[in-house]
């Protein structure tokens, strides 16, 4: 079994290419949901959806997000009532959002939502969100303490960064924990976890934060593999490069291991940074490199094909995953 | 003041020639919500929004509710994901619900939050609710107890009709009461109440059944006036004329004058009914008749003008309107 930690449209992107190289009953996608939030009164799970629509075909693929051929009818009569248009929902997506909201208010939970909506859009995969407990991003700034998508859509990633918060508790008030899928694979066997390139300390972190996983990983007996977000300094797409120079770290994958520091065990990195291979040898890291551009389904089964490879291959663990406090713990 | 108890197409299009009549403060227009119900998640309250788009020209007149122009994206994009379709949302119109639910569930009265959507479509008339307590009304008929909407849209009223009864309860458990602002308007001297051409059993009823409505138009000491329903024995629109068979109940406003007994002093007939003047006048109910057809501007003018010349003229308090239990009890 294969856990894959995915993101928004990186990681989505990189899930479409695993979809095809491996099974069904291969790996479990596992995707952050920190950034959901309540909109018009209803669900809105940003990071799941692209996944689902990604992974179903129907995604804007130049946009990376959203429905594809996308209409804006109900967005245009809320803004024409006085309402909010700042999040701009299709008539598409607006779908998603409420037969979500319906089903969670009837008491059923995110995972079993979400399992019943990518089978609705006839994903034989299993997609999970990091958490059915509430766990939500605050991202802390210049601007002051901001709800995720004020910071990440409202003010467009503007206001620097200075850290991330979690707004977080289970319902029995404890911290929150991963989704039952993922909790039961993590007491199980894993062959490997797969990282996404996919933004780190905005989409990774939050998963990483919930009870337990930075325990499951340092103790690890399999490997992670993990594909760079970056591409010659900086990032194929999202604000990854910005917030990292924010948080004073490097935009290459040195920065990278560095801020993984003991969580991932393998790079995988772009043909252009090539040369980085041999500084991530030298901090004891493996390396391997592909065109990681996943512009295409072409290049998404080539990048996902070489991971699995690399693990068919073998991947030695890591230097230092058995240290001590790790870089996500700063923010 | 002029109270008028107003429901679905009949109504919002009656109310839209008084909105011309009569100034905003001189007339408060009530709602029926028993046919409110949830859908998609959504709070959808079916008359007061055919009341709002009528009166602010936004309605789709063709069929009467909905607003012109509208599209469908959203229907289709929830019915593919496997989503209801039986009860057709309008992008434009799911906008209304979207917003009325997010307030509601913020805490806010169906009356506030009616009163701001109102003034989002720049109806200066007060409109409200009939309720803003839980009040429901379900429909006995030969298929079984069914929910309002499931009678009247998804069943198409095909099922015989044996009675409407009320799920109505106030937050404190006791029986649900009348709107503030109807309430308020039953404290003070109100100069007239306006009965629409609404469905008696389907739309005013309802209204009828809340906490002190009866016996407050048992004791009054102003006028009822109502627009038949009916012209030459059949429902102007709307299923009326079967409902009333279907209840043993004559078709023609002397069937209407026995089923609001007490409770109507004069009716206003059809031309094409001139007739029933004479009948009514034998059963001592004032009548007047005009053009009652409101599929116009000018026509809806034209049957408030002559609604409002008769109450300057004075209107008799009808015979029997002191007896006992009204017809209104027998379902």
């Amino acid at each position: 079994m294969i856990v894959v930690l995915s993101g928004g449209v990186g990681g989505a992107r990189l899930c479409a290419g695993l979809m095809q190289v491996f099974a069904p009953d291969e790996m479990l996608i596992v995707v952050n949901n920190g950034d959901d939030f309540d909109h018009w009164g209803l669900r809105v799970c940003p990071d799941l959806d692209t996944v689902m629509y990604t992974l179903s075909g129907r995604v804007d693929e130049q946009q990376g997000w959203g429905v594809r051929q996308e209409t804006w009818q109900v967005l245009e009569a809320v803004v024409a009532a006085g309402g909010e248009g700042w999040f701009r929902i299709g008539d598409g997506d607006l779908a998603t959002h409420l037969i979500r909201t319906e089903q969670l208010r009837a008491g059923r939970s995110l995972s079993s939502v979400t399992q019943a909506l990518m089978h609705t859009h006839g994903i034989r995969h299993q997609v999970v969100p990091s958490t059915d407990d509430h766990h939500r991003s605050l991202v802390l700034t210049d601007a002051g303490l901001l709800d995720f998508q004020t910071y990440f859509v409202r003010r467009r990633c503007e206001p620097r960064l200075l850290g991330l918060q979690m707004d977080s508790r289970a319902a029995d008030g404890g911290p929150a924990r991963p989704a039952q899928a993922w909790a039961a694979a993590m007491m199980r066997q894993v062959d490997a976890v797969l990282v996404c390139p996919s933004n780190p300390i905005l989409s990774i972190q939050p998963m990483l934060t919930l009870l337990g996983v930075r325990d499951w990983l340092r103790r690890r007996s399999f490997p992670v593999l993990a594909v760079s977000p970056f591409i010659g300094g900086g990032a194929i797409k999202g604000p990854a490069a910005k917030i990292f120079g924010e948080c004073g770290l490097e935009t290459s994958v040195r920065g990278l291991a560095g801020w993984y520091e003991g969580l991932v065990d393998g790079w995988l990195v772009d043909s252009n940074d090539a040369e980085e291979v041999r500084t991530l040898a030298g901090l004891g890291f493996q390396a391997r490199v592909a065109n990681t551009w996943l512009d295409s389904d072409e290049r998404r089964r080539g990048v996902a094909g070489a991971l699995k490879e690399w693990l068919r291959d073998g991947v030695a663990l890591a230097p230092g995953r058995e240290g001590g406090r790790i870089a996500v713990d700063r923010t």
